[in-house]
Protein backbone atom coordinates (compact mmCIF):
# COMPACT_ATOMS: atom_id res chain seq x y z
CA UNK A 1 0.00 0.00 0.00
CA UNK A 2 2.13 3.16 -1.18
CA UNK A 3 0.85 6.21 1.15
CA UNK A 4 0.86 9.78 -0.66
CA UNK A 5 1.02 12.86 0.85
CA UNK A 6 -1.22 15.50 -0.14
CA UNK A 7 -1.05 19.39 -0.14
CA UNK A 8 -4.72 20.41 0.29
CA UNK A 9 -6.12 23.72 -0.23
CA UNK A 10 -9.75 24.85 0.17
CA UNK A 11 -12.64 27.34 0.90
CA UNK A 12 -13.92 26.70 4.40
CA UNK A 13 -17.42 28.02 3.98
CA UNK A 14 -19.39 25.06 2.39
CA UNK A 15 -18.08 22.74 5.26
CA UNK A 16 -18.31 21.80 8.77
CA UNK A 17 -14.43 21.86 9.61
CA UNK A 18 -11.88 19.54 7.62
CA UNK A 19 -12.94 16.63 9.89
CA UNK A 20 -15.43 13.70 8.70
CA UNK A 21 -19.33 13.60 10.92
CA UNK A 22 -22.82 11.88 10.37
CA UNK A 23 -24.57 14.29 8.61
CA UNK A 24 -22.22 17.52 7.95
CA UNK A 25 -20.49 18.48 4.93
CA UNK A 26 -16.57 17.98 6.03
CA UNK A 27 -13.51 18.39 3.79
CA UNK A 28 -12.31 14.82 4.23
CA UNK A 29 -15.11 13.44 3.28
CA UNK A 30 -14.94 15.52 0.29
CA UNK A 31 -11.69 14.01 -0.23
CA UNK A 32 -12.56 10.16 1.07
CA UNK A 33 -15.11 10.66 -2.03
CA UNK A 34 -12.84 11.76 -4.76
CA UNK A 35 -10.45 8.90 -3.32
CA UNK A 36 -13.17 6.36 -3.68
CA UNK A 37 -13.86 7.20 -7.07
CA UNK A 38 -9.98 6.12 -7.96
CA UNK A 39 -10.12 2.93 -5.93
CA UNK A 40 -13.55 1.78 -4.74
CA UNK A 41 -13.69 1.01 -0.71
CA UNK A 42 -13.28 2.44 2.01
CA UNK A 43 -10.87 5.58 2.71
CA UNK A 44 -9.65 6.82 5.84
CA UNK A 45 -7.29 9.47 5.55
CA UNK A 46 -5.52 11.87 8.19
CA UNK A 47 -4.62 15.22 8.90
CA UNK A 48 -2.31 17.97 10.21
CA UNK A 49 -4.81 20.13 11.10
CA UNK A 50 -8.66 19.72 11.84
CA UNK A 51 -9.63 23.14 10.70
CA UNK A 52 -13.29 24.15 12.36
CA UNK A 53 -16.20 24.81 10.66
CA UNK A 54 -15.67 27.85 8.53
CA UNK A 55 -12.00 27.78 8.44
CA UNK A 56 -9.79 28.05 5.02
CA UNK A 57 -6.40 26.77 3.88
CA UNK A 58 -3.57 26.98 1.06
CA UNK A 59 -1.76 24.46 2.88
CA UNK A 60 -3.25 22.12 4.64
CA UNK A 61 -1.80 18.29 4.79
CA UNK A 62 -3.14 14.69 4.56
CA UNK A 63 -2.00 11.26 3.90
CA UNK A 64 -4.26 8.61 2.26
CA UNK A 65 -3.19 5.12 1.67
CA UNK A 66 -3.56 3.29 -2.17
CA UNK A 67 -3.42 0.07 -3.48
CA UNK A 68 -2.10 0.86 -6.88
CA UNK A 69 1.49 2.90 -7.81
CA UNK A 70 0.06 6.07 -8.67
CA UNK A 71 2.31 8.55 -10.16
CA UNK A 72 1.31 11.56 -7.93
CA UNK A 73 1.29 14.28 -10.83
CA UNK A 74 -1.65 11.95 -12.00
CA UNK A 75 -3.02 11.56 -8.32
CA UNK A 76 -3.34 15.30 -7.72
CA UNK A 77 -4.73 15.51 -11.14
CA UNK A 78 -7.49 12.66 -10.77
CA UNK A 79 -8.47 14.19 -7.05
CA UNK A 80 -8.60 17.58 -8.56
CA UNK A 81 -11.10 16.36 -11.25
CA UNK A 82 -13.47 14.16 -8.94
CA UNK A 83 -13.42 16.92 -6.02
CA UNK A 84 -15.31 19.48 -9.16
CA UNK A 85 -17.22 21.67 -8.38
CA UNK A 86 -16.42 21.89 -4.17
CA UNK A 87 -13.84 24.47 -3.24
CA UNK A 88 -11.16 21.86 -2.76
CA UNK A 89 -7.92 21.83 -4.55
CA UNK A 90 -5.51 19.51 -4.37
CA UNK A 91 -2.10 21.61 -4.96
CA UNK A 92 1.16 18.69 -4.57
CA UNK A 93 1.22 15.01 -4.16
CA UNK A 94 4.05 13.27 -3.18
CA UNK A 95 4.82 9.68 -2.22
CA UNK A 96 6.12 9.05 1.48
CA UNK A 97 7.48 6.55 3.24
CA UNK A 98 4.52 3.85 5.00
CA UNK A 99 5.21 5.17 8.50
CA UNK A 100 4.73 9.09 7.60
CA UNK A 101 1.87 10.19 9.26
CA UNK A 102 0.78 14.05 8.25
CA UNK A 103 -0.48 14.59 11.65
CA UNK A 104 2.32 12.51 13.77
CA UNK A 105 5.19 13.72 11.67
CA UNK A 106 4.23 17.03 11.87
CA UNK A 107 6.57 19.53 13.85
CA UNK A 108 5.14 22.99 12.71
CA UNK A 109 1.36 24.17 11.80
CA UNK A 110 1.19 28.18 10.74
CA UNK A 111 -1.73 30.01 10.36
CA UNK A 112 -2.47 33.36 8.75
CA UNK A 113 -5.56 35.42 10.30
CA UNK A 114 -6.70 38.31 7.59
CA UNK A 115 -8.36 41.49 9.20
CA UNK A 116 -9.67 44.19 7.78
CA UNK A 117 -10.93 47.41 9.69
CA UNK A 118 -12.79 49.78 7.05
CA UNK A 119 -16.71 51.13 7.30
CA UNK A 120 -17.92 49.91 4.15
CA UNK A 121 -18.51 46.39 4.24
CA UNK A 122 -16.53 43.38 2.01
CA UNK A 123 -17.63 43.10 -1.36
CA UNK A 124 -14.53 41.55 -3.51
CA UNK A 125 -13.22 40.22 -0.41
CA UNK A 126 -16.47 38.66 1.64
CA UNK A 127 -16.02 35.73 3.45
CA UNK A 128 -12.01 35.74 3.15
CA UNK A 129 -11.37 38.24 6.05
CA UNK A 130 -12.75 39.31 9.26
CA UNK A 131 -14.29 42.81 8.84
CA UNK A 132 -14.40 45.29 12.01
CA UNK A 133 -15.73 48.65 11.91
CA UNK A 134 -13.72 50.76 13.66
CA UNK A 135 -9.41 51.82 13.61
CA UNK A 136 -7.04 49.14 14.42
CA UNK A 137 -3.75 50.04 16.70
CA UNK A 138 -1.46 48.03 15.09
CA UNK A 139 1.40 48.50 17.61
CA UNK A 140 -0.67 47.86 20.43
CA UNK A 141 -1.71 44.35 19.21
CA UNK A 142 1.80 43.54 18.51
CA UNK A 143 2.74 44.61 22.21
CA UNK A 144 -0.12 42.66 23.31
CA UNK A 145 0.73 39.58 21.17
CA UNK A 146 4.62 39.26 22.52
CA UNK A 147 3.24 38.00 25.99
CA UNK A 148 1.87 35.22 24.01
CA UNK A 149 5.26 34.28 22.20
CA UNK A 150 7.25 31.47 24.06
CA UNK A 151 5.98 28.17 26.47
CA UNK A 152 2.82 28.83 28.53
CA UNK A 153 -0.17 27.26 30.51
CA UNK A 154 -2.16 28.11 27.49
CA UNK A 155 -5.42 27.49 29.30
CA UNK A 156 -7.13 30.65 28.78
CA UNK A 157 -6.91 30.57 25.05
CA UNK A 158 -8.30 27.06 24.57
CA UNK A 159 -11.70 26.01 24.06
CA UNK A 160 -13.91 24.36 26.80
CA UNK A 161 -13.89 21.50 24.75
CA UNK A 162 -10.78 20.94 24.16
CA UNK A 163 -9.21 17.58 24.08
CA UNK A 164 -5.26 18.36 24.29
CA UNK A 165 -3.95 16.19 27.41
CA UNK A 166 -2.08 19.48 28.03
CA UNK A 167 -2.93 23.52 27.88
CA UNK A 168 0.81 23.85 27.77
CA UNK A 169 1.91 25.03 23.86
CA UNK A 170 5.15 26.81 23.10
CA UNK A 171 3.79 29.55 20.31
CA UNK A 172 6.50 30.61 18.21
CA UNK A 173 5.34 33.50 16.52
CA UNK A 174 2.50 35.78 17.23
CA UNK A 175 3.30 38.68 14.06
CA UNK A 176 0.61 41.84 13.27
CA UNK A 177 1.71 42.57 9.39
CA UNK A 178 -0.18 46.03 7.98
CA UNK A 179 -0.60 45.70 4.49
CA UNK A 180 -1.24 47.84 1.95
CA UNK A 181 -4.87 48.28 0.67
CA UNK A 182 -7.04 50.54 -0.76
CA UNK A 183 -9.48 51.30 1.86
CA UNK A 184 -9.49 51.58 5.27
CA UNK A 185 -6.56 49.02 7.24
CA UNK A 186 -6.04 45.82 6.50
CA UNK A 187 -4.14 43.26 8.84
CA UNK A 188 -2.10 40.13 8.39
CA UNK A 189 -1.78 37.70 11.68
CA UNK A 190 0.90 35.44 11.52
CA UNK A 191 0.75 33.05 13.87
CA UNK A 192 2.90 29.71 13.96
CA UNK A 193 3.42 26.58 16.68
CA UNK A 194 4.40 22.88 16.64
CA UNK A 195 0.85 22.73 17.95
CA UNK A 196 -2.24 24.14 18.54
CA UNK A 197 -5.22 24.09 21.27
CA UNK A 198 -8.69 23.89 20.44
CA UNK A 199 -9.82 27.67 19.09
CA UNK A 200 -5.98 28.74 20.28
CA UNK A 201 -5.64 31.14 17.15
CA UNK A 202 -9.43 32.18 17.13
CA UNK A 203 -8.96 33.08 20.82
CA UNK A 204 -5.48 34.80 20.34
CA UNK A 205 -7.15 37.45 17.36
CA UNK A 206 -10.47 37.89 19.52
CA UNK A 207 -8.36 38.99 22.64
CA UNK A 208 -5.81 40.61 20.10
CA UNK A 209 -8.28 42.57 18.52
CA UNK A 210 -9.68 44.36 21.77
CA UNK A 211 -6.52 45.67 22.20
CA UNK A 212 -6.57 46.98 18.66
CA UNK A 213 -10.00 48.76 19.71
CA UNK A 214 -8.59 50.00 22.75
CA UNK A 215 -11.05 48.60 24.89
CA UNK A 216 -7.64 46.09 26.36
CA UNK A 217 -4.22 47.78 27.34
CA UNK A 218 -1.22 45.45 25.86
CA UNK A 219 -0.65 44.33 29.56
CA UNK A 220 -4.41 42.87 29.66
CA UNK A 221 -3.25 40.10 27.52
CA UNK A 222 -0.57 39.66 30.02
CA UNK A 223 -2.84 39.27 33.03
CA UNK A 224 -5.64 37.41 30.74
CA UNK A 225 -2.83 34.57 29.96
CA UNK A 226 -1.67 34.13 33.89
CA UNK A 227 -5.22 33.87 34.55
CA UNK A 228 -4.92 29.94 33.06
CA UNK A 229 -8.74 30.62 32.85
CA UNK A 230 -11.26 30.78 29.62
CA UNK A 231 -13.42 33.39 31.26
CA UNK A 232 -10.47 35.67 30.95
CA UNK A 233 -10.28 35.10 27.26
CA UNK A 234 -11.66 37.83 24.86
CA UNK A 235 -14.10 37.00 22.56
CA UNK A 236 -13.45 34.06 20.11
CA UNK A 237 -13.29 35.56 16.49
CA UNK A 238 -15.48 34.34 13.70
CA UNK A 239 -13.61 31.59 11.47
CA UNK A 240 -13.63 32.94 7.72
CA UNK A 241 -10.18 34.99 8.18
CA UNK A 242 -8.34 32.25 9.28
CA UNK A 243 -6.23 30.11 6.84
CA UNK A 244 -4.23 26.83 7.29
CA UNK A 245 -1.16 28.10 5.39
CA UNK A 246 1.43 25.50 5.76
CA UNK A 247 2.78 22.68 8.06
CA UNK A 248 6.47 21.87 8.71
CA UNK A 249 8.19 18.32 8.53
CA UNK A 250 11.94 17.62 9.24
CA UNK A 251 11.55 16.02 5.61
CA UNK A 252 9.45 18.34 3.33
CA UNK A 253 7.84 15.81 1.37
CA UNK A 254 6.93 18.51 -1.37
CA UNK A 255 10.32 19.81 -1.76
CA UNK B 1 -28.52 70.81 -5.70
CA UNK B 2 -25.01 69.17 -4.18
CA UNK B 3 -23.16 66.93 -5.94
CA UNK B 4 -21.14 64.36 -4.38
CA UNK B 5 -18.27 61.83 -5.94
CA UNK B 6 -18.59 58.65 -4.79
CA UNK B 7 -15.81 55.74 -4.53
CA UNK B 8 -17.34 52.39 -5.27
CA UNK B 9 -15.95 48.93 -4.29
CA UNK B 10 -18.26 45.68 -5.82
CA UNK B 11 -17.61 42.13 -6.73
CA UNK B 12 -18.67 42.37 -10.53
CA UNK B 13 -20.39 38.62 -10.60
CA UNK B 14 -23.97 39.31 -10.05
CA UNK B 15 -23.79 42.27 -12.18
CA UNK B 16 -24.40 42.90 -16.04
CA UNK B 17 -21.88 45.54 -15.49
CA UNK B 18 -21.96 48.69 -14.49
CA UNK B 19 -24.34 50.37 -16.91
CA UNK B 20 -28.42 50.63 -16.39
CA UNK B 21 -30.00 48.26 -18.34
CA UNK B 22 -33.39 47.30 -19.21
CA UNK B 23 -33.54 43.89 -17.54
CA UNK B 24 -30.54 43.27 -16.21
CA UNK B 25 -28.99 43.93 -12.59
CA UNK B 26 -26.23 46.34 -12.53
CA UNK B 27 -24.50 48.15 -10.23
CA UNK B 28 -25.46 51.95 -11.44
CA UNK B 29 -28.92 50.47 -10.94
CA UNK B 30 -28.07 49.51 -7.46
CA UNK B 31 -26.71 52.44 -6.50
CA UNK B 32 -29.92 54.44 -7.74
CA UNK B 33 -32.27 52.33 -5.92
CA UNK B 34 -30.02 52.80 -2.51
CA UNK B 35 -29.98 56.79 -3.64
CA UNK B 36 -34.02 56.86 -4.10
CA UNK B 37 -34.07 54.60 -0.68
CA UNK B 38 -32.86 58.71 0.69
CA UNK B 39 -34.46 60.91 -1.26
CA UNK B 40 -36.99 59.31 -3.57
CA UNK B 41 -37.39 59.85 -7.05
CA UNK B 42 -35.60 59.35 -10.22
CA UNK B 43 -32.04 59.47 -9.68
CA UNK B 44 -29.46 58.53 -12.67
CA UNK B 45 -25.66 58.54 -11.76
CA UNK B 46 -22.58 59.07 -14.39
CA UNK B 47 -19.49 56.87 -13.43
CA UNK B 48 -15.57 57.06 -14.82
CA UNK B 49 -15.29 53.55 -16.17
CA UNK B 50 -18.55 51.67 -17.67
CA UNK B 51 -17.55 47.98 -16.34
CA UNK B 52 -18.18 44.92 -18.73
CA UNK B 53 -20.34 42.18 -16.98
CA UNK B 54 -18.64 40.55 -14.13
CA UNK B 55 -15.75 42.65 -13.94
CA UNK B 56 -14.78 44.23 -10.72
CA UNK B 57 -14.01 47.11 -9.02
CA UNK B 58 -12.09 48.43 -5.97
CA UNK B 59 -12.12 52.22 -7.17
CA UNK B 60 -14.81 53.32 -9.05
CA UNK B 61 -16.06 56.81 -9.04
CA UNK B 62 -19.47 58.47 -9.60
CA UNK B 63 -21.14 61.73 -8.74
CA UNK B 64 -25.08 62.21 -7.70
CA UNK B 65 -26.80 64.83 -7.07
CA UNK B 66 -29.43 65.11 -3.78
CA UNK B 67 -31.18 67.51 -3.01
CA UNK B 68 -30.55 67.74 1.01
CA UNK B 69 -27.25 68.89 2.25
CA UNK B 70 -25.52 65.58 3.33
CA UNK B 71 -22.67 65.15 5.81
CA UNK B 72 -20.34 63.13 3.15
CA UNK B 73 -19.84 60.40 5.89
CA UNK B 74 -23.54 59.97 6.51
CA UNK B 75 -24.41 59.49 2.70
CA UNK B 76 -21.65 56.82 2.46
CA UNK B 77 -23.11 54.88 5.81
CA UNK B 78 -26.62 55.46 4.70
CA UNK B 79 -25.94 54.28 0.87
CA UNK B 80 -23.82 51.27 2.29
CA UNK B 81 -27.07 50.25 4.80
CA UNK B 82 -29.57 50.43 1.65
CA UNK B 83 -27.10 48.65 -0.42
CA UNK B 84 -26.92 45.29 1.46
CA UNK B 85 -26.96 42.60 1.03
CA UNK B 86 -25.35 43.22 -2.83
CA UNK B 87 -21.82 43.10 -2.67
CA UNK B 88 -21.26 46.53 -3.21
CA UNK B 89 -19.85 49.28 -0.87
CA UNK B 90 -19.48 52.96 -0.64
CA UNK B 91 -15.75 53.70 0.72
CA UNK B 92 -15.47 57.39 0.16
CA UNK B 93 -18.20 60.30 -0.29
CA UNK B 94 -16.93 64.04 -0.67
CA UNK B 95 -18.87 67.04 -1.85
CA UNK B 96 -17.73 68.26 -5.34
CA UNK B 97 -18.37 71.39 -7.28
CA UNK B 98 -21.30 71.20 -9.64
CA UNK B 99 -19.78 71.01 -12.90
CA UNK B 100 -17.43 68.30 -11.23
CA UNK B 101 -18.08 65.22 -13.61
CA UNK B 102 -16.75 61.51 -12.35
CA UNK B 103 -16.03 60.96 -16.55
CA UNK B 104 -15.41 63.83 -17.57
CA UNK B 105 -13.76 65.58 -15.39
CA UNK B 106 -11.27 61.69 -14.90
CA UNK B 107 -8.01 62.41 -16.55
CA UNK B 108 -6.86 58.70 -15.80
CA UNK B 109 -7.90 55.47 -15.35
CA UNK B 110 -6.29 52.57 -13.60
CA UNK B 111 -6.73 48.88 -13.78
CA UNK B 112 -5.42 45.74 -11.85
CA UNK B 113 -5.70 41.92 -13.45
CA UNK B 114 -5.00 39.23 -11.31
CA UNK B 115 -4.02 36.14 -13.30
CA UNK B 116 -3.21 32.74 -12.31
CA UNK B 117 -1.13 29.63 -13.28
CA UNK B 118 -1.57 26.74 -11.98
CA UNK B 119 -2.90 23.29 -12.46
CA UNK B 120 -5.37 22.95 -9.29
CA UNK B 121 -8.43 25.07 -9.36
CA UNK B 122 -8.73 27.88 -7.53
CA UNK B 123 -10.87 27.41 -4.13
CA UNK B 124 -10.15 30.80 -2.03
CA UNK B 125 -9.48 32.94 -5.17
CA UNK B 126 -12.43 31.77 -7.07
CA UNK B 127 -14.31 34.44 -8.79
CA UNK B 128 -11.27 36.76 -8.39
CA UNK B 129 -8.38 35.46 -10.39
CA UNK B 130 -8.34 34.46 -13.90
CA UNK B 131 -6.66 30.68 -14.49
CA UNK B 132 -4.47 28.99 -16.81
CA UNK B 133 -3.16 25.50 -16.50
CA UNK B 134 -0.22 26.23 -17.60
CA UNK B 135 2.98 27.97 -16.52
CA UNK B 136 3.95 31.80 -18.06
CA UNK B 137 6.90 33.63 -18.89
CA UNK B 138 6.16 37.12 -17.04
CA UNK B 139 9.49 38.46 -18.73
CA UNK B 140 8.50 37.65 -22.45
CA UNK B 141 4.75 38.93 -21.64
CA UNK B 142 6.24 42.17 -20.57
CA UNK B 143 8.92 42.29 -23.66
CA UNK B 144 5.07 41.72 -25.23
CA UNK B 145 3.41 44.73 -23.25
CA UNK B 146 6.45 46.92 -24.00
CA UNK B 147 5.22 47.11 -27.89
CA UNK B 148 1.77 48.59 -26.36
CA UNK B 149 3.00 51.83 -24.62
CA UNK B 150 2.53 55.07 -25.85
CA UNK B 151 0.10 56.56 -28.61
CA UNK B 152 -1.50 54.30 -30.78
CA UNK B 153 -4.18 53.41 -33.03
CA UNK B 154 -4.98 50.20 -30.89
CA UNK B 155 -8.06 48.98 -33.11
CA UNK B 156 -6.56 45.38 -32.96
CA UNK B 157 -7.90 45.40 -29.15
CA UNK B 158 -10.89 47.07 -29.22
CA UNK B 159 -14.65 45.19 -29.63
CA UNK B 160 -16.53 45.42 -32.40
CA UNK B 161 -18.92 47.83 -30.73
CA UNK B 162 -16.50 49.93 -29.48
CA UNK B 163 -18.15 53.19 -29.37
CA UNK B 164 -15.43 55.66 -29.07
CA UNK B 165 -14.85 58.43 -32.15
CA UNK B 166 -11.02 57.28 -32.38
CA UNK B 167 -9.35 54.72 -31.73
CA UNK B 168 -6.66 55.56 -31.02
CA UNK B 169 -5.51 56.02 -27.23
CA UNK B 170 -1.87 56.86 -25.36
CA UNK B 171 -0.95 53.95 -22.94
CA UNK B 172 0.66 55.16 -19.78
CA UNK B 173 1.66 51.97 -18.19
CA UNK B 174 1.20 47.93 -18.64
CA UNK B 175 3.26 45.75 -16.08
CA UNK B 176 3.59 42.56 -15.36
CA UNK B 177 4.27 41.84 -11.69
CA UNK B 178 5.35 38.40 -10.19
CA UNK B 179 3.65 38.25 -7.12
CA UNK B 180 4.68 35.94 -4.08
CA UNK B 181 2.18 33.02 -3.93
CA UNK B 182 1.63 29.22 -2.04
CA UNK B 183 0.57 27.44 -5.07
CA UNK B 184 2.16 28.04 -8.82
CA UNK B 185 2.27 31.76 -10.36
CA UNK B 186 0.37 34.78 -9.77
CA UNK B 187 0.54 37.76 -12.23
CA UNK B 188 -0.72 40.76 -11.42
CA UNK B 189 -1.31 42.87 -14.57
CA UNK B 190 -1.30 47.06 -13.97
CA UNK B 191 -3.09 48.75 -16.54
CA UNK B 192 -2.86 52.90 -17.07
CA UNK B 193 -4.33 54.97 -19.42
CA UNK B 194 -5.96 58.68 -19.70
CA UNK B 195 -8.57 56.43 -21.11
CA UNK B 196 -9.68 53.00 -22.88
CA UNK B 197 -11.49 51.82 -25.70
CA UNK B 198 -13.92 49.32 -25.37
CA UNK B 199 -12.53 45.19 -24.34
CA UNK B 200 -8.82 46.73 -24.44
CA UNK B 201 -7.64 45.61 -20.93
CA UNK B 202 -9.22 42.05 -21.83
CA UNK B 203 -7.72 41.85 -25.18
CA UNK B 204 -4.57 43.38 -23.94
CA UNK B 205 -4.56 40.30 -21.44
CA UNK B 206 -5.65 37.29 -23.60
CA UNK B 207 -2.85 38.32 -26.28
CA UNK B 208 -0.05 38.55 -23.70
CA UNK B 209 -1.17 35.55 -22.06
CA UNK B 210 -0.89 33.96 -25.85
CA UNK B 211 2.45 35.65 -25.12
CA UNK B 212 3.41 33.88 -22.10
CA UNK B 213 2.32 30.64 -23.00
CA UNK B 214 5.17 30.86 -25.56
CA UNK B 215 2.14 30.67 -27.91
CA UNK B 216 3.25 34.18 -29.91
CA UNK B 217 6.40 35.75 -29.96
CA UNK B 218 7.04 39.16 -27.96
CA UNK B 219 7.27 40.77 -31.37
CA UNK B 220 4.21 39.53 -32.84
CA UNK B 221 2.25 41.68 -30.41
CA UNK B 222 3.87 44.72 -32.11
CA UNK B 223 2.93 43.25 -35.23
CA UNK B 224 -0.64 42.91 -34.17
CA UNK B 225 -0.93 46.64 -33.09
CA UNK B 226 0.44 47.27 -36.54
CA UNK B 227 -2.07 45.42 -38.63
CA UNK B 228 -4.94 47.90 -37.16
CA UNK B 229 -7.59 44.72 -37.21
CA UNK B 230 -9.65 43.34 -34.99
CA UNK B 231 -8.92 39.83 -36.11
CA UNK B 232 -4.98 40.32 -35.50
CA UNK B 233 -5.88 40.08 -31.54
CA UNK B 234 -5.20 37.37 -29.47
CA UNK B 235 -8.58 36.07 -27.64
CA UNK B 236 -10.17 38.30 -25.28
CA UNK B 237 -9.51 36.75 -21.67
CA UNK B 238 -12.38 36.57 -19.70
CA UNK B 239 -13.87 39.30 -16.99
CA UNK B 240 -13.23 37.89 -13.53
CA UNK B 241 -10.17 38.75 -13.21
CA UNK B 242 -10.46 42.58 -14.29
CA UNK B 243 -10.69 45.15 -11.16
CA UNK B 244 -11.06 49.25 -11.98
CA UNK B 245 -9.01 49.90 -8.97
CA UNK B 246 -8.57 54.06 -9.11
CA UNK B 247 -9.64 56.92 -11.02
CA UNK B 248 -7.29 60.20 -11.83
CA UNK B 249 -8.77 63.67 -11.38
CA UNK B 250 -6.65 67.08 -11.31
CA UNK B 251 -7.96 67.46 -7.92
CA UNK B 252 -8.66 64.37 -5.70
CA UNK B 253 -11.96 64.79 -4.32
CA UNK B 254 -11.20 62.06 -1.71
CA UNK B 255 -7.82 63.66 -0.86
Amino acid sequence: MPRYALKIEYHGAPFSGWQRQADQPSVQAAIETALARLEPGDHRIGAAGRTDTGVHATGQVAHCDLTRDWDPFRLSEALNYHLKPLPVAVLDCAQVADDWHARFSAVERRYLFKLAARRAPLTTDAGTMWRVTHPLDAAAMQAGADHLLGRHDFTTFRAAQCQADSPVRTLDELRIEERDTHAGQLLHIHVRARSFLHNQVRSFVGTLERVGAGQWHPDDVKTALGARDRSACGPVCPPYGLYLVGVGYPDDPFA
